[in-house]
């Protein structure tokens, strides 16, 4: 098979809107042939080749430097690092047959796959491979942009559809199937892990914050009239929640239902619980009733006796004239790695054993949940963190040695959940709220108080969330 | 201290209602004495002791023969081997400090804690330990029964507020507090687990089963009229939720909102998402629509593109006429057991590797999740299943040198839930509905036909649950 002919981009031939925020975006040069085994690409420093290998049962692409460009630098990330010149990926036949993207394996229209694990070949074998270029919508001097394998690809696939693709053609049926290479590098598997990579890790995309980084989730915030409009804002901001797992949003009806609205430019669902669609912390200093005086209640995340647990949480202001009442909020992923770092064992304990929780409320209400207070997967990744010491049951499930030390790290993590370089803290006004990811991110609010009986009034509503960012 | 005196229990003077299900239950013997260090409990075939000893930062209790009574006799389960005499359970001073019940450390209405960790005395030591049993609930020559460490307590504990109680009296702030015996016994951790316990264990309190189980699943059936009356139906029916993951119910109003009346006897919420909050399954048999055909589904748990997935769904039948349109059930934890079994080694990369689900449909919906196919917590039980070929992304975060058992492994657990032996067939009528465990049990329904254009309307409704019975 030839090469497919390499001719270099113009300067600045791309920019615009979003640039800055793709500066690992790589491009696909121009193309002249159709049906090579290589393609090149590189960015405005850097060059590289991709070489299809068939293997016969498996397929295999190689990254390779370009013979007439620079090396590609390699950067500290360990993702980064796997994806460096030289390495490469491989896809078995059969995983290539079972993930096809043709109409026939897959409902175009909702990405179902309409056959079963039975109806796949007992053997598949690769009888061809390689890269398919439709001249049409990739003419020759046409750039088109490819992610890297670690990137994520542009949300909206449909705007890419001049991609180059990997075409496979697989025995016995002896059917070729295209794959987009951008999609190929996406959903590679087999990814040797380097060994300077921490066993535990953060969820792809998640930025860890402490209270240095107040500008940057303050300058989450947007106006609820903006995000209902749709567009890069509403993207942006939902983006956020992924990441941070914290937003604020301005200009939100204050009246009871005015987070609703919040809900509905999310494309969430109301969650409904016990407490009904909306949950009301009304807090009157009354002096006579000293359950609703102003204490301040320590970083938590809501209901971790629900099992699951409430996902996305939304606090509203209505009035917040008293003095105090501040809101917290601590970034519980970074956390329980500083818990790690600090104490692996304890780390350990805490994300082995389970503890559990527990409310009782009126009319027979009883809830229980027996999950662990750091959740890691079974891979390694941090899933979740529960932390409610108000309605945390007696732990039963750490043995007798180890809970001197369980203890010891469930004090610890507390303590750094109250460390002020933890926390960021910031005072709610009128029509303002905020959303938590109740997985992730705790929150709390600081003892307040007010000589003339002025109020604060917050509002919670849960909402069920698709969290269509873990999806890009 | 002195010893409490022992009279030995009337012979049969217990029974009635629901003494079936508490064949283990131990009873304690009337006692003459308040204030000692010993305790009597037995049942008509065994008899034995509670002996309370201060080890200064320690309580422990220890359960030994009665010199008068016959041994009890250990059965073959993990936990009750472990609960076999002459063992004991431990509880730190400190644990007891953190743990205590009184109306200054819990909050009587809704059990919420009232003291934070940062409250807790850093040292705490044990003063005195002793038996406190109020002679007003307790008379001599009554009963009260109290179960074992390892059996759940009475659902409602205000049922049993005569239980024999261990007063401990801790420094350094000189109090006392009181905590039942058989709360402590339900609540000791630390309990060593036999060498013989499997490392992969189901949840307490579930029963596993396949085909042989028909009548016993199908018995769980009630009516709808007498769960909406409460009492033991509903009781039962409710145990049977979490027991088999499987429940059946008739007497449905033959219409779209039927199944609400169900959710609302469950005590439920319904949990809304994209497809409102009823999901129709409308298939009627039009020939010149072929995505209405009447193909049959493989078992499959609903929606594990969401995260959380749902936890309980409701099947309910409104017209069931056709020839076929069976539904099926599976208890996916004696699947993913039988896996284990056959094939340790699957059963570890199915567990240990995230599978990826995902869903795309109209309007900008795209659902994704990140989620093990077998869910098993880091302390070795059976969380979650998630099986949906249908819905299965790509696989990318299993090692390439693993994927071709891993694939191995999720075809061997697809055959285990194909086999006629593992599933429960049942044909629904009209006015008929079943509960799954989403999380546990999966559903299907096989081909069917009708030559005179029949229909079989099922409409699903998502129940968002509190759980009640994991509580206890």
């Amino acid at each position: 098979m030839e090469d497919i002919a390499l001719t270099l981009p113009t300067k600045g031939s791309r920019g615009g809107a979003g640039a800055a925020g793709r500066a690992n975006v790589r491009k696909v040069l121009c193309a002249e042939g159709v049906g090579g085994s290589r393609l090149f690409c590189g960015t405005m420093t850097s060059l590289y080749q991709i070489k299809i290998e068939n293997q016969g049962s498996v397929l295999r692409l190689v990254l390779l430097p370009h013979p007439r460009g620079p090396n590609l630098s390699t950067t500290s990330t360990c993702e980064e690092v796997s994806a460096s010149l030289g390495s490469s990926v491989r896809f078995h036949a059969f995983w290539l047959r079972d993930n096809a993207l043709d109409a026939l394996t897959r409902d175009p229209r909702n990405g179902q796959r309409l056959i079963t694990l039975a109806d796949l070949p007992e053997e598949v074998k690769i009888l061809n491979a390689h890269f398919s270029i439709s001249n049409s919508s990739f003419p020759p001097n046409a750039e088109s942009e490819i992610h890297s394998a670690y990137l994520e690809l542009p949300r909206d696939r449909s705007l890419c559809p001049d991609l180059p693709k990997v075409a496979v053609t697989l025995s016995p049926e002896n059917r070729t199937f295209e794959f987009p290479l951008a999609w190929l590098l996406e959903n590679a598997y087999g990814r040797v892990r380097p060994e300077s990579c921490p066993s535990v890790r953060t969820p792809k995309g998640v930025t860890l914050w402490d209270s240095n980084q107040i500008e940057t989730l303050m300058a989450t915030t947007r106006d609820l009239e903006t995000l209902k409009q749709g567009g890069e804002d509403l993207r942006v901001w939902l983006e956020s929640v992924w990441r941070f797992g914290f937003v604020k949003v301005s200009g939100v009806p204050a009246e009871s239902g005015g987070l609703f609205s919040i809900v509905d430019a999310f494309g969430g669902f109301v969650r409904e619980t016990n407490y009904g669609r909306l949950f009301e912390v009304r807090t009157e200093l009354n002096p006579t009733n000293l359950a609703y005086t102003g204490l301040g209640l320590q970083a938590h995340t809501d209901n971790p006796y629900r099992d699951p647990a409430p996902t996305l949480q939304i606090l509203s202001c209505i009035e917040n004239s008293c003095d105090g009442g501040e809101s917290l909020v601590v970034d519980g992923f970074a956390a329980a790695l500083r818990l790690r770092e600090e104490d692996p064992h304890g780390f350990h304990l805490l994300s082995t054993y389970p503890m559990r929780f527990e409310f009782k409320g009126a009319k027979g209400v009883h809830l229980y949940a027996r999950r662990p207070m750091i959740e890691v997967s079974a891979d390694g990744e941090l899933v979740a963190i529960r932390f409610n010491s108000r309605s945390a049951a007696s732990v039963r499930d750490v043995p007798f040695e180890e809970i001197e030390k369980w203890y010891a790290a469930y004090k610890r993590l507390s303590a750094i959940f109250d460390d002020p370089r933890m926390t960021i803290r910031f005072k709610l006004a009128p029509g303002e709220a905020f959303i938590v990811d109740n997985t992730r991110v705790l929150h709390a609010w600081t003892r307040f108080s007010g000589v003339s009986g002025k109020r604060w009034l917050i509002r919670t509503g849960f909402s069920q969330c698709t969290r269509p960012l873990k999806a890009m």
